[in-house]
């Protein structure tokens, strides 16, 4: 039986008409550095039809690819709703990947034209040369444009191209599972692969956003939207901000303490989503620099794991609550977020939010042991996440399929390894690649780690799967000690054996100076591997 | 370009699985009389496999529709859950119908079985010689169903059907725009009408009723659930209570002030929703009977217009906020939701609070002039209110397409005639029919019975159109006077003129003694202008 239901698709163009209309005066802040420009969302609603008129007259066609190389803030949330809204596909590209990848991602997903922060200028003529689709760059903001200079191609400054067109667009029909924006992962291995969103999943994402179990937005909203533009779509936070009517406060480029500190004081946020990195350096600042921070109630943080001491902090100095959240460029992003349930206070309730979160009802998550068998939601049994739902790509850009290595018929696999409760919680403890997978069981390093690092004489430790005969891998412990502490490896393996299963102890030790460590801090496992590969770290063996 | 996001249905059977698991632990209260039996979602999750294992075994197959005459419980949660998750179709039949039209609507939908509480035992058993239809009753509770009987009926006990049946189910793959549940209006005229909800529309509803700026339904809400089940799906909260974990406390059939006051104090519910009579009622005996209501903080009054004055009592006495919301069966029902705007406060946010609410992104609106055109939302041009959106019927069951009188272009007409302000906000002010269509303009009948009624001298005043050679119709005022207050036509006509337009004035007027009433105690606007037609008014004349 069909229903009698309307078969409205779910499109970006509606985001865009009821934020710029219903929620017209909701504002959008720009931090300029000394203080924010204000617009509204109407204004910003007849920009984003002028805007498509420009890009229609510069032959922007059908599904065309439009880049944007933009900071946060107004004109990038006008390009967000524009582009997708006439039909055209936005693509954020990442200002921080390095030039090889960003001409990579540009030509793979053959941008037409790119909008540009005047700011970012010198870095698109680094790459322009090798962009063999660009034909159009559009500039933000004033700047000198001599060096974006390029056969076939045109620069077009953003206020002169769309002053005097008309304030409104006729929004075309558009299947609600076509792409509406792309999204590249910058893997630390290979070319980037690309996402496409639909409208579909981008409506469904923003209403996710905006449920009270997720991040609440709505119109007594003022959204300090750090998490940034050019990745994973800020989380969705523009999107669901328009659909709900909660205002931004946009940083631009200016995301140090100071400024931050100053947006607070100055544009009264009473929510914040950011990486973990921007808080502890913002908690410094406002622990040497009383701030009113006082607007400012919660504060989403995601993107790496959030320290549980940073957390304490915001809530007992602030009266700021940091909520962690966990999620995935590949998952729109949002993945689960980590509220505490009905009734639990105090440490359990901590205990909830140390936790990447819980999973809404449109991302379903299962734990795949390391034979490919499906284990329980217990909180105890740990195996690769795997999930699926609307909101989660089905595959890679380009790819003739389901690449294996990254899905598992129809579910996603996360490449982190943890456990998931009853009751929806995930708590992830690896990367897949580092977990230890001995004799058809799976080893976490990093619990092993936590582990160690409570020895009173350990300052760090390492734990990487080493090749073993009988057990296929094998967990090595590489181990810095503290300055005039000692201790050894039959002493250590004593302390473990009392923390985890007599099988999970380590055979291998060594003790080293320093853990090498990469680019932006984490442990370099690769490195450690290879160090025992050849023979370059001085092991102790022992049998249990 | 197609995007690459998995084609993930959104399925009733996901919101259970999710509600059972992750939720498992949040709770059904169902009221008895004396107290509260208590059950899971995990438990609620158990039963529904067992029920959907008994109806497949009663040979419920494909798209069957399953009736329930039920009050709000937990049996009725567990069959809302149940039967789209198997693929057939729920049919919720309203108790408050005629005989005639519970008739008409079992068979028109051909439901297969019939869901019932043991309470409800005589009113099925008053009309089960009619239903042409069902081979199945299902009873829930104890009580003598002797009264059951007819030639291929079985009569099956709810508890003796489930038992012992498999606590999962492998719910089927559905399409997502497959009928899920089936809700006819009772229309004062004629047949009732029916709607078919589809899998994705009551998804989508009930995300929005998650959402902040909706009703923000999440784990940490306790959801008394007064708005009946058999009527327009609860608006949505049983759904959405399982998507989002809160909480629900059901009421089953103990709807009136004393019992709901008690639920209130001994379950401690922090949210309700319910129609203003019930709310009327529950504010006399709270006042009278000291009860302590502090869990509850917001209650979502619909259905009809919420008088002012009920609002503020509950703010003022009982720190309760009564939110104004509107809706109809037609979409789903949501429609708008009356909360002030952000930096709004004192009575301009109670003029906000006081209209029939805001519409969200996914209920496009629009106010269509006497002539079938678009007017602007600018809170001053009074047409009727059309609206369209993934949660809104298209048409009515059975019928070859829209009925034009019903429909526009895509559209639904609502009936209802007001305003519609730039900001999104609705003001109904009278049904069409009742709206007085004067030379092309469009006079509220409303509104000058409001104005009447202000005059100390009147008690009771009701304005119907009626037929005018020159401009179509004009109004008709009838007017009830106070104990031994006296006045006239063309005092009462100048009274007017300073508060409505001059065009608007009545020239027809007759004092009587009372105005016909319907029975649920609303002016009788049809008995009225039949009275004017047949000559039995006395009419005074006057000429502006």
């Amino acid at each position: 039986m069909r229903s009698t239901m309307m078969k409205t698709p779910l499109l970006i163009s509606r985001i865009l008409q009821h934020g710029s209309t219903v929620h017209g005066d909701s504002e959008v802040a720009t931090w300029t550095g000394e203080g924010a420009r204000h617009t509204t969302y109407a204004e910003v609603g007849r920009e984003a039809a002028r805007l498509a008129h420009a890009l229609r007259e510069l032959g922007v066609t059908g599904d065309e690819r439009v880049g944007t190389l933009m900071w946060n803030n107004a004109e990038h949330l006008v390009a967000y709703l524009a582009v997708p809204s006439m039909g055209a596909v936005l693509h954020t590209l990442n200002l921080r990947l390095f030039p090889e990848q960003l001409i990579y991602i540009a030509n793979h997903a053959e941008d037409r034209v790119v909008i540009v922060d005047s700011t970012l200028i010198p870095l698109l003529a680094g790459v322009l040369p090798h962009l063999s689709t660009v034909r159009h760059i559009v500039v933000c903001g004033a700047g000198d444009t001599s060096k974006l200079q390029k056969d076939g191609v045109e620069v077009h400054r953003w206020d002169e191209l769309l002053q005097g067109r008309p304030e409104t667009y006729e929004w075309p029909d558009i299947d609600e599972d076509d792409a509406a924006a792309l999204c590249y992962t910058s893997g630390t291995t290979g070319n980037p692969k690309g996402v496409a969103y639909s409208h579909r999943s981008i409506y469904l994402h923003s209403m996710e956003v905006c449920m009270a179990e997720s991040f609440g937005l709505g119109p007594l909203v003022r959204d300090l939207c750090i998490v940034p533009m050019f990745h994973a779509m800020a989380w969705g936070l523009p999107y669901a901000a328009l659909m709900s009517g909660a205002s931004l406060i946009m940083p631009d480029r200016f995301l140090q303490a100071e400024p931050l500190a100053k947006m607070i004081e100055v544009e009264k946020p009473t929510f914040a989503g950011a990486v973990p990195t921007i808080f502890t350096d913002l908690l410094a600042y406002l622990d040497a620099h009383p701030t009113d921070t006082s607007s400012l109630r919660e504060v989403v943080i995601g993107g790496s794991a959030c320290p549980p001491a940073l957390m304490h902090a915001y809530a007992d100095r602030y009266g700021i609550q940091v909520i962690h959240a966990w999620g995935m460029t590949e998952m729109s992003p949002l993945g689960s977020v980590a509220r505490a349930p009905l009734g639990v206070e105090g440490p359990e309730a901590w205990a909830y939010r140390y936790t990447q979160g819980r999973i809404p009802a449109s991302v379903e998550g299962r734990i795949v042991g390391p034979m490919g068998e499906v284990m329980p939601n217990d909180g105890k049994a740990v195996g690769e996440l795997q999930v699926r739902g609307p909101w989660i790509t089905a595959q890679y850009i380009g790819e003739d399929g389901p690449d294996p290595d990254k899905f598992d018929n129809g579910w996603l696999r996360t490449g982190d390894v943890g456990t998931l409760t009853p009751n929806g919680y995930l708590t992830l403890t690896d990367r897949a690649k580092d977990v230890i997978k001995s004799g058809g069981e799976w080893i976490s390093s990093v619990d092993l780690e936590n582990a160690l690092m409570a020895h009173p004489a350990v300052l760090e430790a390492c734990v990487v799967g080493v090749p073993d005969d009988k057990w296929g891998e094998r967990p090595l412990a590489t181990v810095v000690l503290k300055d005039g502490a000692s201790t050894d490896a039959d002493e250590l393996r004593e302390f473990l054996a009392g923390k985890v299963a007599r099988w999970q102890l380590p055979e291998r030790w060594s003790f080293i100076e320093a853990v090498p460590k990469t680019s932006v801090g984490k442990f370099d496992k690769k490195r450690v591997r290879a160090d025992y590969a050849g023979g370059t770290l001085e092991v102790v063996q022992i049998n249990g």
